[in-house]
């Protein structure tokens, strides 16, 4: 079953590719690692659950956010490698931001990690590290890094 | 001389290997790199070192929670690999909570790659970032992520 | 054009080696990849662009200040390995400390990632990760941790 059609039987889509807001590369492949830059909960251009977790943004919506954010890690590798190239994803980083109280980082997590074991299968299998920041760009919740590795 | 006995000349030992906190792995083997998720100071299932670096966690603590996150390192790698097959280690992440006006970061950091070193040798010679993040799972004071090179 | 020359075009030069602040490598090379811990804005030992973003450091400011991070990372290259045995950057983590209302960090992250694609060419090309750290040793502004494959 292909990548689109297994995110279709989970109602998901890929969303549109973003574009750098810098002067890196996205998707930057060296030997035979993939390291994918930064990714936030954008859909097609829209920025989306900004705010802090806890305050602005829910538990149940940052479980969304992280999705997004690995729906954006999935198209980027779709566009410039494909997953038949792919060994499968090694560490995914995890950044969030919450108000001091709110201690639900390991559920929100799974939002990607879910979508890469349930999409990818063993592909997507990975460790993962999480920890809260004071800022991110645009006011964002959270942020996702992650390196894969090809054939 | 084998890491047990090492370990007990420092007078140490590996703790019980913690379960993972959410859907991803705790040692992720892809080619020749070996990534271990997240460590905690956790002994045997107990939470340690809670709280924040500079007011409930003194400096000589916060070293002592660094080495046991160090610790929960070695028990993955001995659990799922052994070290017969390690290269060696690459390079660790140190995540750090503290009281703004506390500047000892380096000091703590010391208590992973002390051990590290003094356990492994050429084999524990690593690379380092340290900063310090505003929130982490469970109010930890300290997590430590690290990637590790095989034969 | 070897690389003295190019960051001369630049009005640039390297700077002195930092030393390791704690038990660890500045350069670690495992396989045919390379780690470089984390590197500040320090200038032949002195410390600079201490502080906040938006409060005591510009966003010009910034820029300077990794563009000087990423200075010391070509530094550690050169004197560990030299650019002629690597195969290019890989992906690079900046860190920043700002004030919670500031939002310029891609910007600030040009600095290092300008240097990098400006000097080293295709070699230079990269992925990166942004976020905004509660605390950096020594109260510096920004930080930057970097890998890169070797031939």
């Amino acid at each position: 079953m292909d990548l689109k059609t297994k995110l279709n039987k989970l109602d998901l889509d890929l969303p549109e590719v973003s574009i750098p807001g810098g002067n890196y590369t996205s998707v930057n492949i060296r030997g035979n690692v993939a390291y994918v830059a930064i990714q936030f909960p954008i859909h097609n251009g829209e920025f989306q659950y900004q705010g802090r977790l806890g305050d602005q943004v829910s538990t149940e919506n940052g479980y969304k956010a992280m999705q997004l954010c690995g729906l954006n890690v999935l198209a980027q590798i779709a566009n410039k490698i494909g997953f038949d190239q792919v060994l499968g994803l090694n560490h995914i980083d995890i950044y969030y931001r919450a108000v001091s109280q709110w201690d639900e980082s390991p559920k929100v997590a799974n939002g990607a990690s879910d979508l890469f074991v349930n999409v990818l299968e063993e592909k997507g299998t990975h460790s993962r590290a999480i920890f809260g920041v004071e800022n991110l760009p645009r006011n964002f919740s959270v942020g996702l890094t992650s390196s894969w590795t090809l054939f």
